[in-house]
């Protein structure tokens, strides 16, 4: 924790803001320090603690001006992918606290309503703000208040999905929504620097008045403009506008008014625009342009690496180097080569990710076949319809997707893959407890929402080995399709490039044999932490305990099932995953569906409750199936007859 | 089914048509008499055989001039909510088949991939044909192929946060994607009519060509355009059209080339324009306006009702009355009525459907609240999230969706609702077997996909009165996120208007009390079935079989299955749900948790597989939970030791 007397020093008018109320007291002119100052305590904190930066870098300006002129808490602001809000959390009561960023019983690192009455809504999937914020709106219309309501969000998220279904109903009820789009999108080139800011400038300007009454008169002697009146004048200065500015002007023609763009960093005028712009009536969205990692200069110059960089050294931006030689790759790395080595033989195959081309490691792919991979922006279910799309006409997609934000697809995975049993790869990544991003991100549903598809393929990995031969088993003709589940991190294997081989479908392994009358069943990568426990309890009671890796969650292997529980008096499953409806609960289904009253059942797995940040492993101890967990648990089954 | 000769008389030339090879040998000036025969064949059949009118009668000129034109099979066309594709299937070999439409063995309501070549993809969900088009377009630039793809969508699907998924990555890559707007909605107030349609005539004209160089030099003149040369000339097209047409353009904006509105219902035009535009590289959106029920003056005048009118009389238009005087009220009434009830005494209520007004009766709400209810249109996701804003300040949403499409809206209601327990009643409409509507449409999952989130309370009522008085317990203080499930249909009771109580949470009940050693546990309206059942059994065989009625799937009344497991060697459990993961799987989780391994267990639902067309009893057949499958479980257990 950064000692009280640091902070005083260091950060002088920080050290005197206790809640945005303070912000307020100070005079204007005070702001640009203020931004300072939060700039210099998050590179301070982040270099030792490592969070996400370069997204929270930029938003500084936003963050102190929304404080500054709305009245929070009681008014709102909705932080879409919350991780741009670090200086909102500095601000709001949880500056002394910010070393505990992301640590288990510190600060979620995503705001979060049950932390903070700042944090308005929960915020870890992109572009839920708009839908949020607007039911926000219409309660202040419906229960007469004046409350302001105000969603920040990026030029991302605001491609996905339901950002657009907001946008679409904003202007369809009395509301007073104030949207900000911060666009720190260097990848789009377009001329908003020098032209837009200047027609932004104009549209109150003498001379763009001229202008418009001029063609207005030109359209309405030419007879292209009747008497429709003030409507069609409206709309005629939205196209004006958005043709001046070089763009076609999405949001006036879903009748939001647009305001910008305008320099995100200038808090100055920042404050004076929010002024103006927070009473207006009606929905209205305010375009500013920001730089990611703003304010230190390795974050700039590089935004994707300092996304989340890890530990640095403040002074040099020297990032830490936290592998050793020996370490095993992450599964992702194995997930992007072996996905080159399968699409270099087989051209049917292509990738697909949306928006996660470095955390997926696609990347890999896009480098060595960019042809045949894409990119699809936050949009996780035109990412799996438009596989499907891809697989009916003989193409092999491998889709790469974080296993919560597979969530937003539940549908096309059913409707636009299942039904017809189109051969389409899910690469399920970020799979079970993922530690310090914490409650939003866990990957804890997947097997238990998978598994009630009918036709549905569930397999997952236990090495890096069984990564690249599912992956390659999947590719094989005749599946429909296939999911593939792995955790964040690192595999267990130096070596893992094997030679790739088929892994029959529904069929698992005895990992390790024994004659002890208890059975652990495991699926996926925690079969490693298993493994250990069986031999754990080998040293300490004698006991040798067969160890079943399944493999495949579905088809599920009976033949194995029986044969362990044959042998046992009590089976115990180990899942990274919720315990409702995965491993443990397809095992008491098969159990009881073939009368196998003989046999208990013991089911480890993340229980049924939401799960705050910290490590993996306090993570897994808190849902009782780290180490000592399993080999208590696994002891205590000994023990009964 | 319609005679061959029915057919000869009364379509002549649809009776040449076994392919669409048969259309594309016909002169253009006949396409309007297949048009006609179309329509005129569509109102015979679906007259005695119920199906989708209105929408499949607007269609119908763009089915024969896509067929025309090109190249089916081979080229693609991707229909979206394919109910508008009747006259498709008539002309793609199901002619003489249609007359079993809907029916179980017969054709599916919907384009389906399994049934016909010539449909090229599932259909039954809004919104997912350019996702899934566009995969097609990208499949054949990757295999060289000049294979055309067509989606077809409507004004009310495009609004969806998938289609516009899909829209925002038409562009992305190099591709001939051809989207075709099928816009039938008479409620936006725009004048389309006859501007509109001017405006589109004159882009290629000489007054508007004079017009745009006039007004770019003026621009240029003034220094608003520089040197940024064709770029922006194009741009300033685009804007310049979409100001003319009075709209904003929002598929310019997305980089996909815009054509129309033009007349939807002009076969000759539209083989002309489509041979126009289908050899065009790039993305492109032809906009047709089409009037539903085209064609036959009940159904243009009324659309609504006539989406899926039933039965009715051909000559005269009348619809046929199956509702005797004394028989029960829909669910769908019933939720409605009791909506504005509690709202009228509760002001913090508000409804929210997604599209679906009549179908859920949130119309009823609509009529007596319109202030504080809100249609967003098809967008579930929106809905959920949207609800989740207002339920954050304090009111409370109830949100009807169909079952199947709140699939879309998974991940808002984990990660908007769940996360921070937010108080919004979820309505589940459709729920288990649907029946005609077939496979895209049963209500199968959402037990299974619901129970693993943590923190969610789900209910299914039996019957009217605990529809009622479950909606009453959700509204009451301290609640979460809290699922009611429904059927399409008929309730039980005739006097359904009882006064309201709270069923407490977690709580079920012994429905009917025995001494076998035989229990039934069912979940919601199935319940019924099971009465009988048990009332069956008690005639044939004198065995008294006790039935608990759960009420809560979660969380489940484990004093209920204590009692029910204590006095029985065998629990069966019912339910219009999935096998996997639902109630069944929660009572073999209980046992195995509880170590009941004396009790055995039997599952009675939906098997894991799709279910297709066909009555609801046909599939409870199927599935072996129609009443005679019960009883004989019931039998079976009692027989068993």
């Amino acid at each position: 924790m950064t000692s009280d007397n640091y902070i005083k020093d260091h950060f002088p008018l920080l050290a005197t803001i206790d809640s945005p109320a303070d912000l307020r007291r100070l005079p204007e002119e005070q702001l640009p320090q203020v931004c300072q100052e939060l700039r210099q305590m998050m590179i301070h904190e982040l270099s030792a603690n490592p969070g996400h930066f370069a997204s929270s870098m930029g938003a500084v300006e936003i963050v102190v001006a929304l404080h500054y002129v709305l009245n929070t808490p009681d008014d709102r602001i909705v932080w879409d992918v919350g991780h741009q809000a670090y200086a909102h959390k500095i601000l709001t009561g949880r500056r002394d606290r910010f070393a505990e960023n992301r640590k288990m019983g510190g600060l979620s690192g995503f705001p979060n309503p049950m932390e903070s009455d700042y944090d308005t809504f929960v915020a870890g999937h992109a572009s839920n703000s708009i839908s949020a914020a607007l039911g926000m709106a219409m309660a202040a219309e419906l229960q007469g208040t004046d409350r302001k309501v105000a969603a920040v969000i990026g030029d991302a998220s605001i491609s996905g999905g339901l950002a657009f279904e907001g946008l679409n109903n904003a202007a369809n009820n009395k509301n007073n929504l104030l949207i900000i789009l911060n666009d720190n999108d260097m990848s789009i080139d377009r001329p908003v620097g020098a032209l837009g800011r200047y027609m932004t400038e104009m549209t109150t300007s003498k001379g763009y008045n001229n202008l418009r009454d001029k063609a207005y008169r030109r359209l309405r002697s030419r007879g292209m403009i009747g008497d429709m009146g003030k409507g069609i004048v409206l709309r005629f200065n939205n196209a004006m506008k958005s043709m001046l500015t070089g763009q076609q002007n999405i949001f006036e023609g879903l009748n939001i008014r647009y305001f910008g763009p305008f320099d995100g960093h200038d808090v100055l005028r920042l404050v004076k625009l929010l002024r103006e712009v927070k009473d207006m009536t009606g929905p209205k969205l305010l375009h500013l342009h920001t730089v990611k990692g703003k304010g230190y200069a390795p974050a700039e110059s590089d935004p994707t690496t300092w996304h989340a960089p890890g530990k640095f050294d403040e002074k040099t931006g020297e990032r830490a180097k936290n592998r050793a030689e020996y370490e095993p790759l992450k599964y992702q790395d194995v997930f992007g080569r072996t996905l080159v080595e399968l699409a270099d033989a087989n051209p049917s195959i292509v990738g697909i990710t949306a928006a996660m081309p470095s955390g997926t490691s696609m990347s890999v792919m896009q480098q060595a076949h960019p042809q045949r991979t894409f990119d699809v922006g936050i949009s996780e279910a035109h990412a799996v319809t438009f596989a499907g799309g891809l697989a009916k006409e003989g193409l092999h997609p491998f889709v790469a997707i974080y296993s919560s934000f597979l969530q937003r697809a539940y549908d096309s995975i059913i409707h636009d893959l299942s039904i017809a049993k189109l051969p389409v790869t899910l690469c399920i990544d970020r799979a079970g407890l993922v530690g310090e991003d914490g409650v939003t991100h866990h990957g804890a549903f997947d097997l238990s929402y998978l598994r009630c598809i009918p036709g549905m393929t569930i397999a997952a990995p236990i090495n890096e080995h069984d990564l690249r031969d599912l992956m390659y088993t999947s590719q094989l003709p005749g599946h429909g399709p296939f999911a593939i589940r792995y955790p964040r991190g690192r595999g267990v294997l130096v070596d893992w490039h094997n030679e790739m081989h088929e892994l029959p479908v529904g069929r698992g392994r005895l990992l390790s044999a024994g004659d002890a009358p208890v059975a652990v069943l495991s699926i996926g990568h925690i079969g490693n932490l298993v493994a250990k426990a069986v031999e754990q309890v080998a040293q300490s009671t004698g006991a040798r305990v067969p160890h079943y890796d399944m493999i495949y969650l579905k088809p599920i292997d009976g033949n194995l099932l029986a044969q362990a529980a044959d042998a046992a008096h009590t089976l115990i499953t180990v899942e990274d995953g919720t315990r409702i409806g995965g491993l443990g609960t397809a095992v008491a289904e098969w159990l009881e569906d073939n009368h196998r009253t003989a046999c208990r059942l013991v089911r480890l797995g993340i229980g049924d409750e939401f799960i705050d940040q910290g490590t993996v492993a306090q993570q897994q101890q808190q849902c009782g199936f780290d180490l000592p967990s399993i080999v208590n648990a696994i002891i205590n089954a000994l023990n009964e007859q």
